[in-house]
């Protein structure tokens, strides 16, 4: 009789996977930092990694093995079979190219698009009724991409959006009202990047809109110049890059954030990436980020923010360069 | 357009449960500490409460959500009807009468079996394939009732048994070492009660023996007088009880460990009350708690323990005064 | 040589006391609701509670020091003796007596009075540089008590204020528009209980003032009826008091939040209870709920609301009010 | 004025450093995971970077400031000066230079003690009473080299050592048991790597000595093999690094269960780097693994485990090779 027989009785079999299990593809800076998030907070109890490179996967996979005593028992899988990540709940794709040296844009997607065309249907098959959580760069096409490779309704597929450039705006105003960046708010809404929209009118402490104490707030005329605030926002991923090279820290915990709110079922409200067709008179079948309320169906509601013209200009821009970008893609 | 309306476009329905529900039935002290602790600590996000004394069950409930924001949004319901419980992964039960004066030990038995008959179908109807963990004393028996009337395989069945005893011998033990309980190891087994068993041959700090220390660890001749330990551990109850009129907070503690290690299924080891048939011995029917291995199936494995002919001898006494109360039973 | 000396080989002391005490005076159904939730919560490693009933006291203790384990080790001593305390970095005050049948509102207060004689100097002489928390109601007249009783400037005394009424408010908002609590943002201010003012000019979801959709929210004329929210938030504590005899797990949540805040020196924002002189028009030294910074120096800042001009005159009605009983008092 | 000045009336200065403040040196990968570890994991609520490349520490404090909004509001500094660390509680030490092709251990450690000496004194000058947590590779001789640098007292400074081994060898016990790794009790000792000594004596589960179902646990004639586990442990550092390039998480979480023990002040038993004579024999002055109770002034006890002549042999050995490479080293 082995050890194990010795020791152990068996009354019945554990199920091969719990109920909260999420899987990670991609195991980049990026993608390590979600799962890492992932197991250190606690949302989830079991993790699936997958990647197409087997060493680099594998490595990632032992590590975190090798920590699971100090994060309650958290069970880590890794495959470069998509079969592994079978029956979670929630899917995050953080696989993906960078643009290379001059490189269009459109370009990079397309090549995305090929990629994930490997990626997500092969998590649609072995989980059919999850959610799926798009991180990829540019994350409001590829979740475009990733919508219409799943087969999804659209409140299934969600992109990580201005959730990442919200937290990014509340710091950096904290930092200069010296006080905790969760209780100051504030909205970040539109496309993930360059083009993103920051909603002035709603930017409060307790309760008090700062534009009632500074009516220029946000504006040119501003001598205190809070709209530099929304540029260092927007200038916040290039300069860490430039610093350390890749951003991983805080996408992984905004990840984690939203992965906590769809698996907790709460209702808690995030800017996520979603279809906002007939938002803001958006007429276009396309994703852009606005404030969501998330649940275990993933986007349950979207918050219809009264929005200034120039406001609801910007959004149809993005929303212009969208579409024109997902027609000319190669699905 | 109502202001909801005007606010929030909506997209989906939230799911109405969330996946990792867990039903508490009975809001006296032991049942509000065992959900106060899961909610809390983060077992669950989502607890539906069951009694039939609705003033107080509503008054629970409305205390607990008023707190959920500061419990990251977790939700609470509150019913008379079972039917509040439905989807429930695990379902706790702590309902039960107190023994009166002059009450035998089987009159207790029978009057908590009928309180169980109104129970235990009603969970079982309304979340088929939950786990059913009882809490209610005597705790031995009343989990062979609800095995019995639940009709579940055994292994979905398990009763809070000694790992409260365990988790009160190691909290004793650290005391007179001055290390944290946590790094001081001990098992008590059996029944859990008066009769308890303490496993001296395991007790163990980084892995040393303390009766490789101490030979007559737990024995009459030990002029330390470790066995005092147990005693005390058999006291503590009447103790507490004596103190401050019930005792609430550890139990509730021990239950919310054990169904986070069902919940997470991560395979952790404690001291619960299953289907002892076939080990040590026993060859009835009848529930005692042994170390075991805890999953999303409930009990998947019993830890065989070497035990000393005395233990084993107590532990079959056990288990023919359970068979002896079982057999007299009106079921 | 004992077992514990052929066990361990000493290296040097432990200290006596952690450096993130907290102490709890009172362990009646409040103060238990409030030490059990900082512990669970994570938000001390060490808890040492006071009273004058001794047997409560060590069965209180005795309860959570069985649960230890399941508390990352947590330490929690107890004695009627203050010496108990020591070191603490925050104090929460917890006891007084009830309202009387005939009592009037002075005579509850100048019989607490003569309680925190006896707790105050104590808490100081042994922790004198911690933090006050006061719970004991009625809590803006209190918290100056003990204010004037400590000799601590006014930073370092907090009452637990309107955090609580805040935080159902924020429940009630959240269950109309089926949104999570911490994602529905609102203010309620001024006196905690009957008198508490609600700031419906900064209540909003997602930065949207629900205001800007109703402009009559709050107001008599207004068809959704949104004032109803707050009178249901006073009617709370009596609601739950009729129901199950006493308040406990909202308002020990609510107390735990203040603590993490000030312990994390995180520049959090919470209503609490401060001295309000030159805020909104009041020249009187008293204690009442305004929007907090918090830190580990107690209150930092307060936040300047602009409020309407009946919410400024039911302020300083509040105001006359405190000082009225105040003025009244024999310290 | 001011919108700050507007929205905030000034109370009192919140204190300039937290409590449970921590210092990390190197922002590597090895460092980053501690870092993040602590933070994600609630273990401190601020913490301070060091480095020499101001590039990569900036771009490492931003990208933890961009989430701290995820991280209870967590505070993250970062300077290539050491007045950042003031106020620390415990300095954790990552930095350190790799070893070169050809290099002689010799060499390497001397290398990294002139670098030492630029950090230690640095890291004393402005916490001087903090706890130092050395990683630094060879971890018992930087310790030993940290410690002279420091004047601290021994209990003062503690290595990172066979906390890590240990881990990894009840993790991959616990896969041979499909048992949860917390459950699967197991201790490694002496030197930080290839010579480490396993002590099977004590592995068990549950109290159950696995040497008591299989004598020959460990040794060369045992069929089942399972001192093949240990050299999987030895092999595992090595192998994460031939697969992934570096290891990093499992490092940062065994730190980080470190840095918890010390700053909760609870006891708990770790095996830790510390200075080992008088115990097993050894008369040397140097540093190896053995259990250490854990408390806020560092290493309070050291457990006296029973040892083999073999095991206590090994210990010898490498407390010999520690005594040589110290002699050597100029300081």
């Amino acid at each position: 009789m082995s050890l194990k027989e010795q020791l152990l009785g068996r009354v019945a079999e554990a199920p091969a996977h719990s109920g909260n299990k999420v899987t990670v593809v991609g195991v980049g800076q990026v993608g390590m930092a979600c799962a890492f998030s992932i197991l250190t907070q606690n949302v989830a109890s079991e993790v699936a990694l997958v990647d197409v490179v087997a060493d680099k996967l594998k490595g990632e996979m032992l590590d975190l093995q090798h920590g699971s005593v100090f994060m309650r028992n958290a069970r880590v899988l890794a495959s470069t079979d998509y079969a592994v990540s079978a029956n979670s709940r929630l899917c995050i794709v953080t696989a993906g190219a960078r643009q290379k040296d001059g490189e269009s844009r459109l370009d990079l997607v397309q090549r995305n698009t090929d990629i994930f065309k490997g990626i997500i249907p092969q998590l649609v098959k072995h989980s059919p009724d999850c959610i799926l959580l798009i991180v990829s760069n540019p994350v409001d096409v590829m979740t475009y991409v990733a919508w219409k490779l799943s087969g999804f309704p659209k409140h299934r597929v969600i992109g990580s959006g201005t959730n990442l450039d919200s937290s990014r705006f509340r710091v950096l105003m904290s930092q200069r009202l010296n006080v905790a960046p969760s209780s100051v708010h504030g909205w970040i809404i539109g496309e993930h990047g360059d083009s993103s929209v920051p909603v002035w009118s709603g930017v409060n402490v307790a309760g008090v809109r700062l534009r009632e104490l500074n009516p220029s707030l946000g504006a040119a005329e501003d001598k205190e110049n809070w709209a530099e605030v929304h540029k260092q926002v927007v200038q916040s991923a290039y300069e860490v890059i430039r610093l350390k090279g890749y951003t991983s820290w805080a996408i992984g915990l905004s990840v984690a954030t939203l992965t906590e709110a769809v698996l907790r079922n709460g209702g808690q409200v995030h800017a996520v990436s979603t279809v906002v067709q007939g938002y803001h008179g958006i007429d276009k079948e396309v994703f852009l980020s606005l404030p969501c309320v998330l649940s275990e169906s993933g986007v349950s509601h979207i918050v219809k923010q009264p929005l200034t013209d120039e406001e609801t200009a910007q959004l149809k821009r993005s929303a212009d360069i969208m579409h024109e970008v997902q027609t000319r893609l190669k699905m």
